[in-house]
Order: structure tokens, then C-alpha cells, then sequence
């Protein structure tokens, strides 16, 4: 090909993303040959960022389609590797994602528990950014644990433990990223279409047989009303399906926080106690109810209450530990630490701890999440900025539950 | 003040980039402050490129009322310099803005024309892109025009001639440098607030006492209905008036080529038979017209048509044409070129003639100007792009007027 002819197709490739962004720019669907060619003219780096910006804003403000949500998706996808699996996996790939929320370890105790009833759960997960915690930085509080794991990695820890919880590696969707950092900084990161290609851009990747999607309404949630999750839940769940992943999709409140701690090596000690068949109710309950779904659904379970029951054995009788043990050693930990981990070890205790005084004598009736949220990570539990540097020993216990009568000026212990 | 404290600096604004897209993308008005530092951080290159591509679009689709485009025009003439004048001038600098028309040669004629009434005729232009022709390309058909003038060498030229027609320096409204060149490649190029912000931050930086906005619709122009026109000269003579400059729209139609020719040179021919007090009659029209309503605005004449009486006797007394030679030997053009400049010069003449015949007897309804135009640019004597080259001598003389009776296989001359 001679130089003048590149040259032209560049003008011509130019041309069209312009286009592209005044077709979105007025209110028209996008066609699946187009929106493959802004993602792989966007991974070429053949796209002007001002161009990104616009079309994100576009499709913030105009919306996509179904079959477009679709396309992106899958066009996401393709910007980057899929994990490969052995056939003997094949109907056995599960992974959950939640959209978000404070407390929520649910991941911890609910990798290692389907790793135990047979499962291969290749985990991929993110890190906290704004008052939601991160599943990658809870597990970082434990001292060793790497999340970064290669895809070849990744399958080793799956033949030997079943289970792993790991960031992201570069190769698969790099269109998230580029998209996903733009999104930050242009406030169209609520844009239905944009949040579901993205979630389901890095499930997809995974080649899963079944996924769970815990999609959370309310306060401490990024969708606050249940009419918005359940918008999003059934984008989500109509872009699994039609790209052949059987897909389920709860929505969960979320104005209180989950279990009775937040901050990151706190909410690993509560993840402990689950594995140990412990801790607080509505941790457990979430872990059976995910868990026994994905069972059902990947057929080792005849229905969601039998796939309950069969995750409440492993967690009763100390399967699921173990597999979390294993899990956390193959990435990292020492076998010394890995090997004895439980509810009683050692994970970053704070330097500084207050007990909080009742002010005024009544019974509870709501734990507002997101102002817990929002004081921990001003303390240094979460990142305001994706470069901030996170204190893993920053938490608070919920002393109290809903429902319980307090006392002026008593404290009150778990 | 220490690097922490620029480091925190720069955390805020960053932060509050976001902010304002999100206010803009949500259809609020932006506040003055908002604005201001909208710009300010866009010059300092604090805002991201996708940032300002998806502040475009949310404005784009979210428009901007008159207090908030106003306050865009103030600031991005702010982030430049603003030309100034002799105190003795005060009053007497006009100037011209037409949207764009095809054949629009009116600014040739009318800047000498008003400078020999006395006028001070600072006139900023632009290059063609797209189907419409610009002034200094027209220009710079003239061997030896240059349209490089810096502040000081304008200064010069009003001082010993009275009018100049110059490019924009690159100290005169540099945000719309930024803005423009991205609006031209995110699809926001038809945005009624950013078109006035635009053409009237220019305006300002020249410091006028009086300007007149030529507002063209029509199939070739960019407003294709009377209405959008309108809204457009509202929000230019709002600006306009708001900062403190007597400003009057016209709003002419721009269906059919503004006089017989059409390309660069040939225009010039044509703009010189104005200057001689011949040419066509729609062009001259245009001429006394817009002159006439600046001579008034800055009161060297009682009403509009006193003052387009003394543009036609500087045009039939050939001072108007002494003032053209004057000013592009100003620009650069060689004396014995300059002085002897008429509609018999040779400019750029084609190197390929040819006539077209009737192809059917009837009567000529319409002179369709925009097919015109772009066959015209398709050979040479326009841009697609910003970089292209243009051909001066490419060109159309429309040899039939409209309502002439044409015969089948016949030609016909001028």
C-alpha cells in the first residue's frame, strides 16, 4: 500500500467519526459497522479525545439502543483477549458482580464457596473509587495478596484452588480503559448504555456459563431509586443473554450498610466470619442467595434454595475457608499467613479506635450508609482520585443494629 | 507557595471541570464565574481535550441562554489581546461580518469604500472551509497579498490608508482557536451559542465603534431557513450591543451566487469592478447597503441611505479603488502591480476554459448556488480540509441571469 493511500484512509476514517458523533448527536441509532469503528479507531488511537468526549456526552444525553448497548459490548470485547478455558470447565465458569456498596464483601466468602461446591469462579474485580469500597483493596489489606495476575496465572489458580479475585490485567477490554478514564472526568459515567457495556465488556471477557449481577438501589447506591436499578438490571442482564451467558440480576437495597463493617481489613475479618459459617446475617444471606443462583443456574443445583443449602455446607463445614486460603496463598500470601487465616488474625488494626456515645435515648431505625462511607474515606479508607494511596486499617463497626433501643450516653459493643 | 499547594490547586479545578460539564449536560445555566474559569483553565491546558469535547456537545444539545453566551464571548476575547487605537479614532472603526455566502466578494469593495469616508476598517477575515469562500483566499490571488499582519503593522495600515483586511493574529482570541478547530471534528460546529461566541469575541478583540452582521440563509448558506438566520442574528446583535458595540444585522438570502462570479481571482476581477463603480448590481447593492448602515452607526452619515449615497461616490469617484491599491500594496503586493490594479489585471487566469450550452430552451428560475460552489471545491477551489491547498484560479462566471430566456445548444457571454 503506498503512503498517499494510508493517507487517504485516515482522512476517510476522520471523516467518519465525525459523522458517527452527529448521528448520536441527533437522537438516531448507531449501526453496529459504526460503533465498530469508533472502537477500533479508538483503540488505534486514530480518535481525537475532544471526539471521545463529545460522543460520550452524545450518547450520555441521547442514549443507545439495546442493539446497540449490544454491539458496543461485544465491539469492547473484541478490542482485547478473552479467557480461554479448558472444555472439562465447560458449564462450570460462574462470577457475580455487584454495582456497588458500602459493607458489600459479599465477593470474599462467595468466590471460595463456589470454588468448594465445584464451580470455576475466574473473578475480575475493581478497586474503590468515590464512597463504594473495592473488592481488590479489602483483599490488599491481607499483607502479600497481589491482585494482579496474568490470564495464565489466573487459569493455574483455577486448576488448583478454583477461584480467584484479581484486577483487571491489560489485555483484556482496553477499550474500558480508555473509555472508562474519559467517562471520569466528562460526568457521563451515568449513562445506562456507557455502565453497561462496561460491566458486561469484562464478563463477557471472562467466557463465563453463568453470571449474577447484584444490582443496588437506594442512598448509599449509584442508581437511588429502584426504578433506575432496575433499568440498569435489565440492560445488563439483556446484554448477557444475548451474547450467550445465562445471566440473573437481583436488586438490592442499599441505604444500609452490609454486615456491621466497613473499611477494608474490617470487612475481611466479617468475610472470615462468613467463611466460618458466622457473622452477620444479611452478609450470609446475600452470599447463599448469589451463590445458590449461580449453582442453579450452571446446573449443580436443582433450584436457587438447593444451590443455598449446598453454599451453606461449605461454609458450615470449613470448605469455602479453605478454599479462600488457598485462594490468597496462589496470589500471594505467605502459606504461614494464608494457611491460619481466620477471623481472629492480625489484618491492619487501627492505631487510634473511639467508641461513639449515643446521643439521645430512642431505637434505631436506619444506619445510613453513604455518610459512613463518606467520613471513612475522608479518613483514608477510599480514594477521592484513582492515584490516592488507601489506608487499609481506616473502619468503623456498626456497634448497634435497626430495630435495637439505645440508651443516652451508653456505648455498646458487638 | 509550595508544590503542595499548586498540587491541591490543580485537584480542584480538575475537579471542578466535571462539574461544570455535569452542570451544562443537566441543562443548567452556567454562572459567569463557571465560564471564566472554563476558559481560563482550557488556555492554561488544565481541561482535558475529551472534557472540553463533551462541554461542546452538552452545550451543543443543551444550548446557552444570552446572559451565558455573552459572558463566553467576553471571556474568550479576554484570553487574547485586544487591539487599540488612537484616541482620535474613537467612533470611526467599523467593520463587516458576513456568515458566508457563495460569490460573497462584498467585503473587497466595502473596506476601501468605507475607509474612504473616513472609516477605520480593522477587518478580520477567514479562509474558506467547506462549500462557502473566504475573503483573504480570495485576497491572496493578488501575487505579493499577504494577510499576515501583526497588531502593530493594522496600526500602521488604518494610519496611512484606513482599512486593512488581515488573518487572525495569533494573540487575538486564542480560546477560539482551541474551541474551533475542536467543534470542526466533534460535530458542534452548528451551535447557535458557540457561533456567536465565535464571530463576535472576534469582533470585540478589534475594538469597534460600530459593526454590521451580514446573516445569510438559504441553500447555501448556514442557516438554511429564514428563521434560524434570525435567531442567529438576534444572539450576534445581543452580544454585540451587550458589550458595548452598535451592532445591526441584515438578513439576506443566500440562494443565488452574490454577483456572476464565483472562485478566487475571478472575484477579485469582480470586486474590482465594484471598485469602478460597474459590476453587478447585487453586489454593489450589498455594498452601499451595509456601508451605508455603518456610516450612519457611527453617525458619518444621517440615516442609511444618506451614508450608502457617499459609498456609491467613493466607488463612481474611483477614491474607493485608491484605497484597495493603497491597502494591498500595504499588504505586500508590488507598487507596479498595486497602483495599476483594475478588473483588466490579470489574476491567476485558468489554464482550462470551458462554456457550457443550453441543454433545454426555457427560462432561468434559479441559479442553484451550492452546487456551484462545490464543483468549484471538488476542482480545486475550495477545502475539504484546513491544510489544503486552494487553486486561485479555479472558478465559475455565470454567463445567464435569472428570468433570461435561454435557447437549447446555444452560449451565451456576459
Amino acid at each position: 500500500m503506498s503512503s498517499i493511500l494510508v493517507s487517504e484512509d485516515e482522512e476517510v476514517s476522520q471523516f467518519r467519526i465525525a459523522d458517527v458523533i452527529a448521528k448520536k448527536r441527533d437522537g438516531l441509532a448507531l449501526s453496529p459497522e459504526e460503533i465498530r469503528h469508533v472502537v477500533k479507531a479508538a483503540m488505534a488511537g486514530q480518535v481525537q479525545d475532544c471526539q471521545l468526549g463529545a460522543l460520550l456526552m452524545a450518547i450520555r444525553l441521547k442514549g443507545m439502543n439495546p442493539e446497540e448497548t449490544m454491539t458496543l459490548t461485544k465491539e469492547m470485547v473484541a478490542s482485547g483477549c478473552v479467557l480461554e478455558w479448558p472444555e472439562e470447565w465447560g458449564g462450570l465458569l460462574v462470577d457475580k458482580h455487584s454495582t456497588g456498596g458500602v459493607g458489600d464483601k459479599v465477593s470474599l466468602p462467595l468466590a471460595p464457596a463456589l470454588a468448594a461446591c465445584g464451580c470455576k469462579v475466574p473473578m475480575i474485580s475493581g478497586r474503590g473509587l468515590g464512597h463504594t469500597g473495592g473488592t481488590l483493596d479489602k483483599l490488599e489489606s491481607i499483607p502479600g495478596f497481589s491482585s494482579q495476575q496474568s490470564p495464565e496465572q489466573m487459569l493455574k489458580i483455577l486448576n488448583s484452588v478454583g477461584c480467584c479475585i484479581v484486577g483487571q490485567s491489560k489485555n483484556l477490554v482496553p477499550a474500558d480503559k480508555i473509555f472508562y478514564e474519559m467517562r471520569d472526568v466528562t460526568a457521563t459515567v451515568d449513562s445506562l448504555p456507557l455502565i453497561t457495556a462496561s460491566i458486561m465488556s469484562k464478563k463477557v471477557s471472562e467466557n463465563l456459563s453463568a453470571l449474577i449481577l447484584d444490582v443496588k438501589f437506594g442512598a448509599a447506591a449509584q442508581s437511588p431509586t429502584i426504578e433506575e436499578a432496575k433499568n440498569l438490571a435489565h440492560s445488563l442482564v439483556n446484554v448477557g443473554v444475548s451474547l450467550g451467558i445465562p445471566t440473573i440480576a437481583l436488586i438490592t437495597n442499599m441505604d444500609t450498610p452490609i454486615g456491621r463493617c466497613v473499611g477494608n481489613s474490617l470487612e475481611v475479618i466479617e468475610a472470615l466470619q462468613c467463611l466460618e459459617g458466622q457473622g452477620p446475617e444479611d452478609l450470609r444471606e446475600l452470599v447463599l442467595q448469589t451463590g445458590g443462583y449461580l449453582l442453579w443456574l450452571c446446573g449443580l443445583a436443582d433450584s436457587e434454595t438447593h444451590g443455598a443449602a449446598k453454599i451453606s455446607n461449605v461454609l458450615q463445614d470449613g470448605s469455602a475457608l479453605q478454599c479462600f486460603r488457598k485462594m490468597v496463598e496462589a496470589q500471594g500470601v505467605k502459606p504461614e499467613i494464608a494457611r491460619t487465616l481466620s477471623s481472629n488474625s492480625k489484618l491492619g488494626e487501627a492505631s487510634h479506635s473511639e467508641e461513639l456515645t449515643v446521643s439521645k435515648t430512642g431505637t434505631v431505625e436506619l444506619i445510613r450508609a453513604r455518610p459512613i462511607a463518606e467520613v471513612l474515606n475522608a479518613l483514608g479508607a477510599g480514594r477521592k482520585n484513582a492515584t490516592d494511596v488507601i489506608n487499609h486499617s481506616v473502619g468503623a463497626e456498626l456497634l448497634v443494629r435497626v430495630g435495637q433501643h439505645v440508651e443516652k450516653g451508653k456505648t455498646y459493643t458487638m
